[in-house]
């Protein structure tokens, strides 16, 4: 396999309810940032990952539909779709075609518009994420199930709604300092634990909200980013992915994510890296205690330690292991498809120390972790500054 | 890139209405008997074509669902989604997988489950193969689409509804030596015309019909079949991949198909091949005029050829290069996830020597066509008996 490279990263302007733009502008936006940041004007292929496209706005096929409306037909086009975590599997499909030869540009965008509709409808394309037969058909939500994976988490290690809240309250700190964010401001994890219940114990601020953005990334052949980029460069370390059970019920622990155990197996074997390596990490804070449980399936911290390590202060910036720099989905918001591509971009930028106001010290090897629905699907990444 | 080769091969056992089935029941069927087929109880990865499981079941998210199903969790499991080429896309990325050497044993489904809901639902399901915002809220449908290629290409190059319908007459003489066929009976060209008109000038055997159907193929390089398989090896010689404008207004000959030809020409080139030494070939006939617009824009016959090449025999059994000796979408039926698998399944039969009634004689080299929409995506893949 060929070593890979991001060359160029690039998000839309602004994450939120961008009710004046379509789905494919909001794409076309992020792909040329990204064009631009790599100073080339062609690409030879493109993945797309993308969740509710056909759920919310009526439109599938639209590997070929952002493809043309960025002007880069007749190039191969192709939607991946993971629930949540289909942005991180188109990553890994570009890295998979540019580490075996096919093509040496490729270029992975990741969009969602998840606001040109209503709060049913919305929650019904959430719903599709889960195994539908057997828990959304019963309706229970994605929050619900978080809350049931929650109240597991607490049982077992003693994790606190306290604690929970201050991973909340961490990534608006970081957030704050992103302009793409779709909530850069600053919260307590008192504000937290104040606002209304969802579900039992989760609070409207330990979730992240669905919106509209979108974020690609240009990937080359390390070689190729060797001879013509003007900027650090960033090479793909390792890529993992792994599934499990659909549905929470058929988990031998619902405290623990296994797709995230054996994603992440993967990729630090292919990195030849190990957690204590790693300088930051962006994971999927889709709930705040999704960012616990990924925590320790990733290793970062022991089983259980995942609660005292967000409280304590481990995992903010200038912490032992700085997460969600860029504000998580929770403050930058998490346009499903866009997520996974963006915590690539967050990690770019740092790994090429252009992160700003967020810029972690030092930092020379990163990781993203994208889940989906509750974890049915991860796929997670290892990146380094070369 | 390593070479690659199939080492086994499945359908589920009868495409139609399945309504005591689900998705999930269909697709582990048809990913059993391909394993069975290759003699292997383990894979390393799956890629799941599939379009409309959100529109029509409420499910995305059905990589995972379908490992956890197959019981092959916790493997890497992903979703590809390119309308009605979704299955040949798949093929594509379990191709790009092996090719790349990250694994060895790579399983591609497709699958759609069309008929557990009513004909507006399925219609608006289709329409998200267009380009939504152009074309489906004008009210055009899929079929309306076709119709106006079907006039471009009648006037342009005087192709009659009586050549159209001799393609369907062929196909289901196919489809009836076909075991798994939807509708495997003979029909005559008079009776294509005597049918309904759908759109004009399409008659409604003129179209294929949405299904409910799964077809998978198990990958692996070549190297490795031929120390393990006890068949006839099948090598994917080439693959290749295109897009075009989405929406037919913007394209610059709308009775040539753009994304055809660019991934033929693809295929062509990473084969080694040309349209003359093609045998055999797979083509995408949702209507019968796509099946003469792909003959030509494939290069098997010159432009404008593709209707009296129809009419003359020269693409039925028998003929000078059989065409859809499965009974193409139009007898076997269309479920769309499920198409662009079945293809490479029929190809690697008749390359195998192992299609019964319907074996084409010293089939060596066979070709495979998949089209999206009205062609906004393409992929085309060529086969040799090894």
């Amino acid at each position: 396999m060929r070593e890979v490279a991001i060359l160029g990263v690039g998000l839309n302007k602004k994450w939120g309810e961008l009710w004046r733009m379509s789905g494919r502008d909001i794409f076309v936006e992020a792909a040329l940032n990204a064009m631009d940041d790599a100073n080339v004007d062609h690409i030879d292929s493109m993945y797309v990952g993308c969740m509710t496209s056909g759920l919310l706005i009526g439109q599938e096929h639209i590997g070929c539909l952002m493809a043309d409306y960025l002007g880069s037909g007749p190039i191969p086009a192709t939607r991946v779709e993971s629930a949540c975590a289909s942005g991180g599997a188109a990553f890994r499909q570009g890295f998979i075609e540019v580490a075996s030869g096919l093509n040496d540009f490729v270029l992975v965008g990741g969009i969602e518009k998840m606001t040109d509709t209503n709060d049913d409808e919305a929650i019904d394309a959430l719903y599709a994420a889960e195994d539908v037969l057997y828990e959304a058909y019963q309706g229970v939500t994605l929050a619900g199930l978080y809350a049931l994976m929650a109240r597991v988490h607490m049982q077992k290690f003693g994790t606190t709604s306290l604690q929970m809240a201050h991973v909340a309250a961490k990534n608006h700190k970081h957030g704050a300092m992103n302009p793409v964010a779709m909530y850069p401001f600053v919260i307590t994890a008192e504000d937290v634990l104040k606002s209304m219940l969802v579900a039992d114990p989760l609070h409207m601020l330990d979730c992240a909200a669905a919106t509209d953005g979108a974020a690609a990334v240009l990937l080359c052949p390390l070689e190729t980013a060797r001879k013509i980029s003007k900027k650090p460069i960033v090479k793909v370390l390792g890529s993992g992915q792994g599934s499990s059970a659909i549905a929470l019920h058929a988990r031998k622990d619902m405290a623990v994510l296994d797709s995230v155990v054996k994603a992440a197996e993967a990729a630090y074997k292919m990195a030849g890296k190990t957690p204590e390596d790693i300088h930051l990490a962006e994971v999927h804070d889709s709930f705040t205690i999704a960012e616990i449980m990924a925590l320790e399936s990733l290793g970062l911290v022991e089983p259980g330690k995942g609660g005292p390590a967000s409280e304590s202060g481990m995992t903010a910036l200038g912490g032992k292991i700085p997460v969600n720099t860029s504000g998580g989905l929770k403050s930058k918001g998490h346009p499903l498809g866009a997520t996974g591509v963006a915590q690539v971009v967050e990690v770019a930028l740092q790994l090429r120390g252009a992160a700003g106001a967020r810029q972690v010290k030092n930092a020379r090897v990163g990781l993203t972790q994208n889940l989906g629905g509750t974890g049915g699907s991860c796929v997670v990444h290892i990146f380094e500054a070369v």
